[in-house]
């Protein structure tokens, strides 16, 4: 059946070996008392957590879904006991601003936990994913008024936070929304309008919701400079910080999804609701974008978390299950009925290429993590500057790519099972479904590829492209001893130069015409995040070559294994994603309109 | 919403035009008279039957699921009455044997239709699609009597067979099945044993349900040689041919799956009961892959049927979606909120690769049918031996690249959507689902892939691949004064050459290492599948020049457009193809089994 156990071992590899974090947080004030046993105690402890508590609820909360009626969501079966746990373990204040009762652990760590709770429970971990996006808006925005009022609740889990973006004819542009805001006489606004697929926009977990909407003010200019953002609770609050009354904004009834099925998506009435501003007129998007790096960084964890689930399961399937003979005569079992599924080259293939894009994925994650800590933490200017301009050129890579790769972790994980796989019952399914909706919401994947080549790429002429390689060719230097990585870094060294051709072209073509950027986007970013993860693997197998001799429990050759057929059997698509991007624009764009639709 | 239209156009340009079959059928004593009228005829009466009586209650069909109580399976509303229209209207004889009340039609028409049911309800299309298997097959093997007696309720549809191959501990692997048959005075048997995943084992749709079980003889060898073949009837037969007595053979459970929800899933537990062998003893699993060609095309065929009602429903939903501004200031619509999404690059290119590979499957399936057909009926000895070859090595291509292909246009198909292709209302997410299982039975894909590298390229050291490729470079010589396809020609030239060159260098390899052909095997048919549809759509295109001059609704000119999609932004993938495959199977053997499993 399904199984899970938290990656420790990698977690620890990634976080200590790889990119050394203890010696980082230590250089960092903010982060200075997050000692390596303390955070080998919360990974150990999320890992129980996520395990006993939410691992088990997994399936059953697919099937029983959650049930709206009266304008009530009620969420499966344990959801609100698993809930109440994570709430009574500080779970939800983790990353959370110490100013107001958060843990204020790096970002670095948090993505680790948060790999778990989308591997142990993907609908599940939307409640606190969604809680932490709307708690850290508040805290960069919000005044100090409101924070005092707010955060302390979100950070226990009293209080869970929304995110109320979208609307019937507003999903990529939220230039088109509708939803008005009417100031009053007090300072509050009155939220009238209708906002759909909101998480958790009406559950029982918590005894109160905090909506963060956003809505347009009277006099508003039109398109994305006119959008304003306001805070809208479910029940407003009284002085003392209990519970008032109820605030008119409520769930007019949840989809009916292909997956994510225990997370509740909801139609939201606001009809005449009271709300408060937060930040400044007209710049409620500005507000909603300064917390997208980080939540798109954790939906692309979402990814990850499903991928890593789904190959432990399919290889604890694969364990149990015998078909066929190997073809290698030697490799043979005579005494048993026949062989272990493993011992086809091609059931190892799809495997690998799950396994190697986990490891990788988990990598590429803490190494967006850390650059995220660095931009927020660093006491040098320059290393700040240096991270956030990574940060802001990795974030569509991290949020597209690893949801591309974690879906498709999951079909060849799946696809190991043979028709179990297609059953209910042994959850490689359902890890399909959860996966697919990581590649559309939070910007589709193809908004991410344009975020890459648009703003992180052409608009400053590949400045932030080269801060990457050079930092990549940078540690190819210092690598340059080592003999074992040698053909590696060849390999690295061609397709570092390949991305720098390949950019230098799209910046030269856009300019002639700005279709190309949108023609070769999505393709652009398969081919950084390909270039990316073989960065992430010479730098895993740099250590890995260097730990090997001293190696019993085989940790170390495995990774070198994964890593050798990263490199050799899945990096060399990016020949073909050379190709088609300078194939250009003109091939898809001569099409006319009315030819596309069908008859 | 969704919407599916059979494309006839489509359909006959690929007939008529490209292949031109009425040709052909007219060469042939038992095609003569299929006529072009004739056939005309068939697919719009085909077209009116899928899109009115299947297609709306295909959603309904999913959502509703078969229902299994007391060891009886009811299936969906309106599936009843829809297969009565299909029976009446004598679909399920279409392909059938003329000598007992079958149509004779060839497979290259009958392609089509199966696009058509699985397009428009795939769930529903599974039960004639086992039944046309099953009629096959004893159409091939059986006695005359048994085809007297079977054959004719079978294309009426009053009795509907299945195939029960697969067991609990043998599902790729059919030589572990344990289900007996013990031979009786009478010539009858006992068989006793326990099948699942048997489409359409139960059902409420016809009076009788026909099983055609793989069983062992209490004498038998072991492994795949000792496998026979039963017929085994829900109901006995009496002599005048009416239903006698209940055999046990009941349904035990239904499996509760990702997608085909309408379509009925069997445990089937065989409790003595009385079957008739077919065939010779243990060759049963030879006579089961006597039909396997025809399934196995048929099974494709339910990818390409999806893919085209994903995206004419993808593309019909575009229509309507107005997001964002054009990047091309002239492509712009002031007057309206925002342009529609067909306007940006990426979503033209999701669109562009789903029809890409559609139309493509399409002519790919239809050329298959062809030398079905070819090696069939033709007169000619030599003919049909080449037509048999090329059947042999396209089959695990057609099954495996038109079923991969079609859930990636499934998905693509689902991404044009945003959010809306995630909620169940809009269709899109079915088709996923549906499409998904398409790459699982009837032979997983990696078995496809398998049965091609060992069985039709290794064992024959490449002689079909050289009978594939000579076809394709007498084709290219025949075009070579047609300007305009020059470039396409010399690119397929290309394709072709590396094709040739990774085949001889997977023989040698090969030869040396038995696991080098599971390493490169589905990498291998991708490949091929890729330059297989290379040469699809350079015929396509030949057409399609030669008619645009007189072209006045525009068809020519989208074919010529989405056939330079493919060439340029498809077809490259090869590159990477080539270098994974030459990565040889090192890499993917040298991990320790052990290592594999997760703690």
């Amino acid at each position: 059946m399904a199984m899970y156990k938290a990656p420790l071992r990698d977690m620890s590899f990634v976080l200590n070996e790889v990119f050394q974090a203890s010696a980082l947080w230590a250089s960092m004030p903010a982060t200075e008392e997050v000692t390596p046993d303390l955070v080998d105690a919360i990974l150990e402890e999320g890992a129980k957590l996520t395990e006993n508590e939410l691992f088990p609820i997994n399936l059953s909360g697919d099937q029983e879904q959650c049930q709206y009626a009266d304008q009530a969501v009620k969420t499966p079966a344990g959801f609100k006991q698993a809930f109440q746990a994570l709430a009574e373990g500080g779970w939800l204040g983790l990353g959370g601003n110490p100013e107001y009762g958060g843990q204020g652990m790096p970002k670095m760590l948090t993505v680790l936990f948060e790999e778990m709770l989308y591997a142990s429970n993907a609908a599940f971990a939307l409640y606190p994913a969604l809680n932490n996006g709307a708690a850290l808006l508040l805290d960069s925005h919000a005044s100090d008024e409101v924070k005092e009022q707010y955060l302390p609740p979100m950070y226990e889990g009293r209080w869970l936070g929304t995110m109320c973006l979208t609307e019937p004819n507003s999903g990529t542009d939220l230039g088109l929304i509708r939803t008005k805001a009417e100031p009053q006489d007090d300072g509050s606004y009155v939220i009238t309008g209708n906002k759909i697929w909101i998480t958790g926009g009406e559950h029982d977990l918590s005894e109160n919701i905090i909506h963060l909407v956003l809505a347009k003010l009277p006099d508003a200019p039109a398109g994305t400079k006119g959008i304003s953002l306001f805070l809208v609770p479910k029940f407003l609050i009284n002085e003392d910080g209990s519970l008032g009354e109820r605030n008119p904004a409520f769930c007019g009834s949840i989809e009916h999804k292909m997956g994510i099925k225990g997370s509740a998506t909801c139609v939201m009435n606001f009809d005449g609701a009271q709300g408060w501003m937060i930040g400044e007129p007209n710049r409620g998007l500005a507000a909603m974008f300064t917390m997208m790096n980080y939540e798109r960084l954790s939906i692309g964890i979402q990814g990850l978390g499903l991928g890593e689930v789904a190959y432990q399961s399919a290889m604890d399937f694969s364990r149990d299950r015998l078909q066929s003979r190997a073809p290698n005569k030697a490799k043979r079992s005579p005494d048993k009925p026949a062989d272990p599924i493993l011992v086809h080259p091609d059931v190892r293939r799809m495997a690998l290429n799950v396994r190697a894009f986990n490891e990788g994925s988990r990598a590429f994650a803490s190494y967006v993590g850390m650059q995220l800590d660095m931009s927020k933490y660093s006491q040098a200017d320059q290393q700040r500057q240096h991270a956030a301009d990574l940060v802001a050129l990795l974030t569509p890579v991290a949020k597209a790519f690893i949801t591309d790769r974690g879906f498709d972790a999951t079909v060849e994980a799946q696809q190991i099972y043979g028709g179990s796989g297609y059953c209910q019952e042994w959850g490689a399914e359902q890890y399909v479904r959860d996966a697919r909706i990581a590649q559309i919401y939070e910007g589709t994947n193809g908004i991410q590829a344009m975020d890459l080549v648009g703003r992180k790429v052409f608009a400053n002429q590949g400045a932030f492209v080269k801060i990457f390689t050079d930092d990549i060719r940078t540690f190819m230097a210092e690598c340059d001893g080592q003999a074992e990585l040698k053909p590696w870094l060849t390999q690295l060294n061609q397709e570092l130069t390949r991305l720098e051709s390949v950019t230098d072209w799209l910046i030269e073509q856009a300019q002639q015409n700005p279709e190309e950027l949108g023609a070769a986007a999505v393709d652009y970013l398969n081919l950084f995040g390909l270039v990316a993860y073989g960065y992430m693997w010479v730098r895993m197998m740099q250590v890995a070559y260097a730990a090997q001799d001293s190696d019993t429990s085989g940790f170390y050759r495995a990774k070198l294994q994964v890593g050798s057929h990263y490199m050799k059997r899945i990096l060399p698509r990016t020949l073909g994603l050379e190709a088609q991007i300078k194939a250009g624009s003109e091939v898809l764009m001569a099409m006319d309109e009315a030819d596309f639709y069908p008859a």
